[in-house]
């Protein structure tokens, strides 16, 4: 039976039960999506964020497309993600570029980058820049569409149990900091190690790890780790404005009628800003919180530290660049657009900042 | 003839006719608004931002709701779009809340402040804070529902044909400065004044104003102010981070269906993203432009010009607060948000840029 037949039968059957035929039509037509993610289900800001995303296409669909979340390991374990978004597993998945580096290295400079682009940055170069281009052609191989859909924000550098006081007591530091941070610690002799977020309390408790990383003031209480390190080291140069990230499969996306194309992409955009406020309107309340009522002492990591930091983050990136065509172009790409905003931040945003602060 | 008449009727005229019974039964409800705007048509950034939610709405609604974009003076005069609004005569507007500052003293805390907060702690406050909800209720007895719906980013200072070298500088002088931004220039012993616009350019040639501030190196470069002025100011501590607002006629949104509300709600979010995002990848190009092509002279603020501006800012947001209770009780609210965020941006935002920046 085509669609003309299966309406018209609609139709008459809808006039004869006294049903409006819309209703029906809708009915007739509603699309089930799964969306698999890289986080525990209901996971604070990021698990939330994918919730808020399935959310908005069903409310603004009215129902026409129902999308359904996964937690990471319910469906497909986290990092399969792509992998399951790829082969139609799931129509959607959320997740963040980084994690797929072992299958496209150049994925990482649409998540985040050591002494990188900040949230507001990103969505200039990937909005009205080349970034959305360029991660469209990074995915098309894989059938796998990627959009921004949320962001975090600055993060903060991490827990540490001792002081970081010169570029000496970086070296030997076991700390659980992923990607490209990860390797800008090996760089300066310290031990880049990766765990889940779940192990982390253990591992710094037990003295498996003595740092680690994790995202900000507002996830970090909630894991309780200033029960597990004393200081508290900012800034978060290795993930200035982490983007996380939609995935969606092409071929379920071309298959949807225009407007619920166009929901599905909003859907997106909406997520990737709510989701910066909510870490905007949680984090300060939450370093409230730690500073005063856990006693936890912040720390800024030294000049000399921060100076060597930069300069090792920017050989990284390089290194990254010369690992396929694809990434020298981003590469080339994400560093211009950086350029220019960071002198533009230097008469705006970092102008205005110290202003308001007094300084 | 009620809507189940009207729908059963459809349903059987579009068997008749071969067509299906959905196609019908949305042209039959396609429903057209009105937005007027206090921008001149297709004015970049603010103007297209309205373009944009209009276009938004209209897509994700396949049609059912179709939003006609009407310029400043097209259908009312700019500064009559609340009003028309409220009235019914548009269903929507797109505005800055500041310029009801006649009718609604406090709305100017759901635009911009002195020395107030950035765009991301705006969407912070306005949507996981208390913002939005003391925002409805100000603009409540007028029937009328504001949603953010685009923001500028932090602004510039503004265009100067003197130094300013000290706060002496800023006695007699004559600067096209709305608003709060306005208020506190007077207190320094300066002459504010408000101009359209359009009009900035003459005047700042004329001698009729000695200075001018517009919104950033994007939209001034338009205007070609760098042909009127030399010496370009910063940071725009008058507009740290405006909130575009969309203006909706509550009646006309209670009419729609929970879906076209979810499409209406969230294409003002989208674009409360997408304008900020069009702002950082413009303005940093346009600065570049005017610096190294137009040699416009950048100048700081002087430090005891700035901590004086801030102090009478404080001040002009304690004097407004006392208006009336409604302004009381935003102030506290918003007051209360900025300083959490002033706090965690000195080891979140500030510190980041400013290791970014190498200092």
């Amino acid at each position: 039976m085509d669609r003309r037949d299966f309406l018209k039968k609609g139709s008459l059957a809808a006039v004869a039960a006294g049903v409006s035929a819309s209703t029906v039509a809708n009915a007739a037509s509603v699309i089930k999506w799964k969306m698999v993610t890289t986080w525990p289900k209901n996971f604070p800001g990021l698990g939330t964020g994918a919730n808020n995303l399935a959310k908005l296409i069903t409310e603004m669909s009215g129902g026409r497309l129902q999308v359904k979340v996964y937690g990471a390991k319910e469906l497909v374990p986290a990092f399969e993600v792509f992998d399951a978004v790829s082969r139609g597993t799931a129509e959607m998945g959320h997740a963040s570029a980084y994690y797929w580096k072992g299958k496209v290295p150049e994925a990482q400079f649409f998540s985040t980058m050591p002494f990188g682009m900040t949230a507001n940055e990103m969505n200039g170069w990937i909005y009205y820049g080349d970034g959305q281009k360029l991660w469209d052609e990074s995915y098309k191989p894989f059938g796998v569409i990627g959009r921004p859909a949320g962001n975090t924000g600055v993060q903060m550098g991490g827990w540490f149990n001792k002081e970081i006081n010169s570029l000496a007591d970086m070296k030997g530091l076991k700390m659980r900091i992923p990607g490209l941070g990860g390797e800008v610690l090996k760089r300066l002799g310290g031990t880049p190690v990766n765990l889940p977020g779940g192990e982390l309390f253990t591992a710094l408790t037990s003295g498996t790890i003595d740092a680690t990383e994790w995202v900000g003031p507002y996830n970090d209480l909630a894991f309780g780790l200033y029960k597990a390190a004393k200081y508290y080291y900012y800034p978060g140069f290795h993930e200035p404005g982490t983007i996380l990230e939609a995935l969606i499969n092409r071929k379920a996306f071309e298959a949807l009628p225009k407007d619920l194309q166009a929901i599905v992409e909003n859907a997106c955009r909406v997520v990737n800003m709510d989701m910066l406020a909510e870490y905007s309107a949680r984090n300060p309340g939450a370093l409230e919180q730690l500073v005063n009522k856990h006693h936890v002492q912040l720390r800024a990591y030294p000049d000399d530290v921060l100076a060597q930091l930069r300069k090792v983050s920017a050989d990284v990136a390089a290194d990254l660049a010369a690992q396929n065509p694809a990434a020298k172009k981003i590469h080339a790409s994400y560093m211009a657009f950086l350029e220019a905003s960071r002198k533009y931040s230097r008469i705006s945003d970092l102008a205005y900042l110290t202003a308001r602060d007094g300084g």
